[in-house]
């Protein structure tokens, strides 16, 4: 099962790509590692999921907003790389949970973003991972996460 | 003299396996590189160091607090490499420190992680570093720091 | 025409060595990347651009801000490198921004940083990145920014 058909069990389209809202590239491949930049939960090329973890969104707001953001990521990699099989693994994921000073469940908010992960790649989905409450985010996003990548490159299929 | 033996000398026993609280990896390999996720300061498996710098907790508390992460992450580390003499070099950390808006004494806590680092792996312990304070952390952890290492592959012991 | 010579040409002067404020190291090179630790806004050895965004401090402060940390992070990797060119292109900016709960502009603020590189670097500056609002910096710095580059090795030009 390729990643696309795990994406198309699970009832998952991929969004079309991510808008750059500022002056950066949304992924730059260097040697076998890929890395892809801070996405944010738009839908449909709009912001959506703003606002704080702990004041207004519940835990299950923000796994539904990193959700949305892992999928974001894949259709920025799948651009990127034609063929969501190209990934040999997940290596790291930066999770940014805008959350209230008392908040302490950013870890539980993270899994939204790599329970899909391991649903579409398997255990080659399950990456290291950090999670935080910031104070604030653009465009007043729940939920911003970049990533690192291991591909498959054209020139070493090893 | 080995990590090992260095640990031993400063009298520092390292924990056994860190407690994944959430769906991710604790370490990842790809290349020669070993990315190593987010630790917080868990003691005998209990997460302890809770609060924040700047209110209540002193630049000693959350000094202490990253040298309990720095030695958690050395559990990981000899966990997925066997040995620490493995360690090549710590090439980053990012260093989340949960703080006040009125705190500034970020680099110093930080300081607690790079001082055991220099401490057991000299020179090759100390790496680029970043440090921020965050508006909350999982658990209410006062501290939580990631890392990228370069490890000795048994491809290329170069 | 050299990136000294485009920053001669935009009349930007690189600064001497970033002061080290603590137990790490400025730049780590491990293979063919370079990692550079979190730079502030200092300005002739000493901490400028203090405060925060949405606080007191505007976007404009912001991205000046971000503009004086881009440059001493070229400081730092000019005397890593010996010189620019060989800088192969930036792969990564972690922007960390010293901002309130309300603030939203953190990628307008981060472009301070990224317009430096383009204009220095052209299309090898643009990186991918991620920008978001922390509850406080070391020493009350606005921005504190990270990053990974590909560097031309002296084992392999390609």
């Amino acid at each position: 099962m390729t990643p696309e058909e795990a994406l198309a069990r699970a009832r998952l389209t991929l969004p079309g790509p991510h808008p750059t809202v500022a002056n950066y590239a949304m992924a730059v491949r260097t040697g076998s590692l890929l890395f892809v930049s801070g996405h944010g939960p738009f839908v449909d090329g709009r912001p959506e999921h703003i606002g704080t973890l702990g004041a207004g969104l519940s835990v299950a707001d923000g796994q539904q907003a990193a959700r949305v953001v892992a999928l974001n990521m894949l259709g920025t990699i799948k651009a990127e790389l034609g063929e969501l099989s190209r990934v040999r693994r997940f290596v790291k994921l930066l999770v940014m949970v805008n959350a209230t000073p008392g908040f302490t469940e950013h870890h539980r908010v993270a899994d939204g973003a790599t329970d899909l992960l391991v649903t579409v790649f398997g255990e080659n989905g399950r990456p290291t991972r950090s999670a935080m409450g910031v104070a604030s985010l653009p465009l007043g996003f729940a939920v911003e996460i970049e990533a690192v990548l291991e591909v498959v490159t054209s020139e070493a299929q090893a």
